[in-house]
């Protein structure tokens, strides 16, 4: 056994604590003799339930095949006690009314938890800027509405209070700029600091979107503690800081694992999903479903979210779930109602937007622009991540890099109108049309708006610019650049940060340029007489939508980040309720993907997850290999051959040594070593309690006792030595098992579709080697590499 | 070998005509000597392409996993091209772009047939009333239009003639009457009779909703011509025809039907995918979804319904297409502009319903009623259906069948003013609301409505009921009985006919019942001076909407009736756009889906995939079974031991002897017929060319001659006595195997999950039997007859 192979082979398979065994009639086979019983009692504080339930270590796969086996044996006992009236009966409507009640609670906690995160976050985010003078807990919005009931554009009212003013700074001067730029920047840097201190003290999981670790667990990757209640809290409180610092990042990603985290805690309620990793990922996949229901009020795009990016498995019937529990919790959120109207949706966008076939061309150029921003982004931030990786300075000073990040974006946000306000009104305001009563923003200084004013017309400017749109366009250039460098850093610092938003920012102004540019365009091409066939709109009508190319750019760049399809046009659509605003956005969605996967293969999410080195199995891409199972089985032509246990030919001893010497979580059984058909697969840790166990309760079983797999011992009188050891229970006969020309791809398939944790490979019924989840996803990355590595090859045949 | 044996294993399973050998390069292995060379020439018309496309014969499985490898193969010699500028190139991005391509050009013309289906029906179905007077070619409506332009309501216009005024006769006499009635039910049963004859004539596939078929091809099935360009013509034209007889079904199932004809038509365009079944069926889940787009104007329910109902196999990348594919379709049908109007949606909402919270208990009630219903319709049709396959009397009067159930129903429907118009019509006149220009229906009719007139109020009537009503819901109560018969009889007509329609009319009857009756409770509450608290609504308005009812209870019954949850949703939410309406809808379906499991466990496509014996594994249940693969593989226990193939010991004259006594369709090749170690697994149809191939070229190949399935063939000369026959090339290498102690849950998620058609069962590598899908499917139905068959109790321990 070389070092290579103890590393990777088979060491993500750390066994379940017990054993089941199917045999024939489907039941749990153990308690046959006093050596598992024993085992049982002193390992299980459970060992009245049967062993339906699994349990694995930290950073382990989970083997879903198995799982759902355990479940299924539950389902049967409670099944069979069905007839017991009438307690065998409630057993059995609880066990069926359990999964729906337990999404019921994570949608209703979720719509709160995202409630009270709005609220706080609003509340803190204005709270740079000033106070509420009779009321400290209202937000700027509630305070001036409370103050009085007209109309609130932006504008301040006497109620709300800056910190100059505190200090009765009255008058603007260069003192009252100062104080309020300082208490701009001291807050956000308070905040955020506040939120990495917490985060490292409390939660190191709390950090980050959460995203690509959710679809490593989610995939059957299991990380103790990522989604337990410290990382809840810690991650609601640290969210809200962060959020309210002005960085450039956004709450909809962190939503989904606080959402995730609910689901996990809930599911302890119930034994069925608590207990069973397998079960509890639907759960978690509902979850991840409310979660994107709540960010963006889109409960059908949460649906389709959990589906395209997060879930593995994700049966018809867990996806129904997930769609009551998005539901549930977007209907709790509008209950709660943060934003203090009637919208759940996140931007709504409620009036009518028309474009005509040619724009399809713009927006399909919004969509490279989309693809091309979102592979310079993933690219340079991974560059930076994993710079920040290796280094030991940066390792050491996470709470510094998150002031400083910190303190550079609060400083030159301050000074940009468009930067210094909330990202979400933001995009809301790039989204928005430029009303009759938008008059005090730059965007929408429109000449020769007095003639028109005097009706409220939906087709309301002349497109003739004002100087403000020239500000507003070189402000808008500097905040998209400036965007674009503080997310790429600030993705992946310690404190909790999305991505959604950032990205829906970079686009919505990219989109609302273009959108500027080809106003003017249509402006001065109908001004200079040529009333163009193809634009199909009357002079004094603005046949261009800026607001309409913010959404588009939005959805582009968004799906440059994070490459979703389906899912992300769902949730625009969801946004608008719009039919007739799906094209433009499938449009530049689908160029985005394009060219954001000939640019850089990789979305953001499995970057990270690489970056991390997760063992993760992508299930969206095709592997186009030429490799059969034989190239990649260990052991290696050049390594030592395969550790089997023989099914009636070792001593105890030998097995003892066995699992002194090598490192293995199982090996296969063998009918002889010189023949080596397999009879089956025995996990190391098993073995080990059996072993242990049988010393201590059983003194007749010594070191030369001869430990049988087989159904059959033959008696030990007649043969002579010590007495046998018979350990046949703890066999899985029904090993999963490929032969040696078996293609990758194929292999590839099981895996993901099976959800399996390794294979054994044969030749005409003799064990050649054993296949993991890790060594496929070293040999994919070798693959990718273009790095042939030590796979032999093969000369059989 | 027994006779059932014989049948049932591996008598789906007809080879590829050519065999893919994927050995360590990957890279095709075939004529590497004379015979291979020789037995593709005679064989195969494509002997320069190599054997990347499949072929299966009629009825038979496809073998998923083999026919995705040769795509991949046939995706690898394009990828080596590439470099080959500029042919190479240009070829690798016409590979990509084809999918695309394909599922535009399937989305326009699914499109574009809808409209024109949609334009053909109307004025079919408006033939049985009269006919444009000056231009035949106008539907009534379009006719009123054309003659003035004032608002067209329900009323007779000058220009539309009726048949008696064709024949001068213009009073209203019992002659007028007679004539009437006479050319309607003429009418309806010429078109009903043509419709059948040429289903019969030209194309017998072309009967039924299609959608269990079509979900039984998408999982794998062969039916060759059942989307062939005569089923298509045909079933365009009969389903005009049957529409518009007035014979109660629909034309949303059949339009599914006709999108996979698209879709498999111009899947032949591109090689990739007509000639690689696997893969076509990506184009034709994506069909399946721009079929239910276009049928409700619903693209995203039409993906969903493709995920939920339809497909198999539905990776991402086919998701996405789809998506693709539902939208051009829709946008194509609004350009069409079937009815005039700018909604693509069929039943478009345009006002707000609200409801409150307690009436979720009404709305789970027509839930309730839903399942109730749905599960007396499948049972019902159920049993007529297959009385009528085992009646030889019935099997042979099939027109006659289809021309007694039109007559009964145009009789009766000629009566009810709501059974006689459009289904659709009725089930929008049921959607909508009781407006002030509604004066002519019955349904309307609320006392003091004049002194509301005068202001146009969104809460327009009083709510107090005229005779009007009472008369509407005593014919509504009837119209509902007789849809119900009628939708039993006529459901399995050779006719093109849908259930979706029928269905949604009698939910939309029921649940309109219901809101009228919910409505004259709150009023009578609300007269009684009790203003209760809970309904929230001030006396004078109407807080009960009978339109929302209506449509809950449509999504209830359909429900019950297809079993479909998350599509269902989906489509209705799209009909509305608005997301209020989701929440009751959701309710509704939730109850009628677990109420008609209850009740009735298969949903009709199911049932009528049982009736009709296709070989359909749902991937949609779960299945609780405590077997393992050696009490279901072949040969039981009773049986005749395993014909196999020996790799090297066996005559030339044995295997054709072999090949003659016995009709499976594949054989295992093992090291001896001692110890029946595994090596690989050769098809029938291979072996029976090669074979053939062999007597004819080689002469020197006699009966005595040994064959060798071996790499390395001892030298003739050494050995003596005639020369070999080396078939090494037949074998695939790489058959799915697994152990006799699996359990059945697994084998079937394997089946299901990896598309197989077999696996091999071994035991310590000893090949002990076979399972194929028909095996599974005879074993999942011996289980839930709950009688246990012919499967043996296994006693391997």
């Amino acid at each position: 056994m070389d070092r290579r192979q103890r590393e990777t082979s088979l060491d993500d398979d750390e066994p379940a604590m017990v054993h089941v065994d199917t045999n024939g009639s489907g039941a749990v086979s153990f308690n046959s003799n006093g050596i598992d019983k024993d085992l049982e009692e002193e390992e299980s504080p459970l060992d009245n339930i049967p062993a339906i339930f699994s349990k694995y270590g930290d950073f382990h796969t989970i083997d879903w095949q198995r799982d759902l086996a355990r479940d299924r044996l539950r389902h049967k006992l409670i099944t069979n006690k069905k007839r017991d009236w009438p307690l065998g009966l409630l057993g059995s409507a609880w066990d069926s009314g359990a999964g729906w009640l337990c999404v019921l609670m994570v949608g209703m906690a979720a719509g709160a938890t995202a409630g009270v995160i709005d609220i706080g976050a609003r509340w803190m985010s204005d709270l740079k800027n000033g106070i509420c003078a009779d009321r400290f807990w209202l937000d700027k919005e509630h305070c001036c509405w409370s103050d009085d009931k007209t109309l609130y554009k932006d504008d301040s009212c006497s109620a709300w209070t800056t910190w100059p003013e505190v200090f009765n700074i009255y008058e603007k001067s260069n003192l009252y700029y100062f104080l309020d730029f300082f208490f701009y920047v001291s807050w956000a840097m308070s905040m955020a600091g506040l939120a990495v201190v917490l985060v490292k003290v409390f939660a190191p999981y709390a950090c980050g979107s959460g995203i690509p670790e959710i679809k490593c667990i989610l995939s059957g990757f299991v990380i103790r503690g990522y989604l337990g209640k410290w990382t809840f809290i810690i991650k609601s409180v640290g969210l809200m800081l962060s959020t309210a610092s002005g960085l450039s990042l956004g709450k909809e990603g962190p939503m989904v694992h606080l959402a995730c985290c609910i689901g996990n805690i809930f599911s302890y309620l119930f034994p069925k999903y608590g207990m069973n990793e397998a079960k509890k990922r639907e759960i978690l996949s509902a979850s991840a479903a409310a979660g994107v229901s709540v960010a963006f009020g889109a409960p059908i795009g949460g649906v389709m979210f959990s589906l395209e990016e997060a879930s593995y498995y994700f049966p018809l019937k867990t996806m129904w779930r997930s769609f009551f529990c998005a539901l549930v919790a977007g209907i709790i959120l509008r209950i709660v109602n943060p934003f203090g109207s009637d919208q759940t949706s996140l931007f709504h966008i409620d009036y009518m937007m028309k474009w005509t076939f040619i724009e399809l061309i713009p927006f399909a150029l919004l969509g490279v622009w989309g693809g091309i921003l979102g592979s310079i982004f993933i690219w340079a931030n991974i560059k930076w991540r994993s710079y920040c990786k290796n280094s030991a300075f940066l390792g050491r000073h996470n709470i510094n890099e998150v002031l400083v990040v910190t303190a550079v974006t609060a400083v030159i946000s301050y000074f940009n109108p468009y930067m210094r306000k909330n990202t979400s009104a933001l995009i809301k305001q790039l989204f928005d049309r430029c009303g009759p009563d938008d008059v005090t923003s730059d965007l929408c200084d429109y000449r020769n708006r007095t003639i028109t004013t005097s009706k409220v017309d939906d087709n309301y400017h002349t497109g003739i610019f004002g100087d403000g749109v020239e500000t507003a366009i070189w402000q808008l250039i500097f905040a998209l650049i400036c965007k674009l460098i503080f997310t790429v850093f600030t993705f992946g610092l310690k404190v909790p940060c999305g991505l959604f938003i950032p990205s829906l920012a970079m686009g919505a102004i990219s989109g609302r340029l273009l959108g500027i540019t080809m106003e003017a365009l249509t402006t001065s091409l109908q001004a200079s007489g040529g009333q163009s066939e193809w634009m199909s709109c009357q002079i004094g009508k603005d046949c261009v939508y800026p607001g309409l190319y913010a959404m588009v750019g939005a959805a582009a760049v968004l799906g440059g980040v994070t490459r979703m399809t389906v899912s992300l046009v769902v949730i625009m659509f969801e946004l608008t309720g719009s039919l007739e605003f799906i094209v433009p956005t499938m449009v530049a969605v689908m160029f985005a993907k394009w060219v954001g996967d000939a640019t850089h293969k990789q979305g953001v999410y499995e970057a990270h997850i690489q970056l991390n080195g997760y063992p993760f199995l992508n299930n969206k891409e095709e592997y186009p290999y030429s490799t059969v199972a034989s190239q990649v089985m260990r052991p290696r032509r050049d390594e030592p051959e395969l550790c089997v246990l023989t099914q009636d030919g070792m001593t105890l001893g030998e097995i003892e040594a066995l699992l002194r010497d090598t490192d293995f979580n199982g090996y296969p059984v063998v009918v002889s070593r010189s023949s080596m058909y397999l009879t089956g697969f025995c996990t190391r840790r098993d073995l080990q309690l059996a072993l242990h166990s049988a010393r201590k309760t059983q003194p007749y079983i010594v070191t030369a006792s001869v430990v049988f797999f087989t159904p059959t011992v033959p008696d030990a009188t007649s043969v002579g030595g010590p007495a046998p050891l018979r350990l046949r229970k703890l066999v899985d006969l029904a090993p999963m098992t490929i032969t040696d020309q078996m293609p990758m791809e194929t292999i590839i398939d099981m895996f993901r579709k099976l959800g399996l944790r390794h294979v054994l490979v044969t030749r005409s019924g003799k064990v050649l080697g054993i296949i993991t989840k890790k060594d496929i996803l070293e040999f994919m990355r070798h693959q990718e590499s273009g790095f042939p590595g030590s796979v032999a090859n093969p000369n059989f045949n």
